[in-house]
């Protein structure tokens, strides 16, 4: 899982391109062949295929290949890094209202 | 606030170096001037405000002019559209179990 500096580099610039966000947004449903990936763009196979070599190479998805077919999947967590740097990196009252919600809901007799 | 497509692509981006992220960090702390934010680094000042530049343009930071010396500081909430798209983007199981804590978190008498 990315957890370094460069990592997080890696992980948000992989966020940061709609097609690349549409292609993890599809495989939250599953496992797909990069055929299948490309079939919504009006895409170059070639372009999908280097889309997701950014996405792997990030760490967001892995990859296996099966005879001529190569299968792509998320990682599991892989984008908690980011998720815990947006999480720690607010303003101090924003976070003391989340601390608040957070007392609320986890308060037992209130 | 960003809340479409080309938006995300920009708040990612923005996001995406070490050096931008620092910036956020330090202005977590409270607004701060250009010659303050570039303290930190070994970098010249037309390169921080360049950074800058790009995070104002992302609507993470904004800025303000009094006599010479340009202030920034960070937008409210303005990294919750990435937040919640990377909520929202996760594996079907990573789901369930998040919405298993709240549940339980939540739950008035268990």
């Amino acid at each position: 899982m990315p957890s370094g500096t460069a990592d997080l580099d890696a992980l948000f610039h992989a966020l940061s391109d709609a097609t690349r966000r549409a292609i993890v947004e599809r495989l939250t449903h599953g496992a797909a062949s990069v055929s299948t990936l490309a079939e919504p763009f009006a895409m170059s196979l070639p372009s999908v295929v280097q889309h997701l070599g950014v996405l792997e190479r990030a760490g967001v998805v892995e990859s296996e290949k099966t005879g001529r077919v190569r299968t792509y999947r998320l990682v599991p967590d892989a984008t908690a890094p980011a998720r815990a740097w947006l999480g720690r990196h607010r303003l101090p009252a924003e976070q003391r209202l989340d601390r608040l919600a957070e007392h609320l809901a986890g308060a037992p007799d209130a």
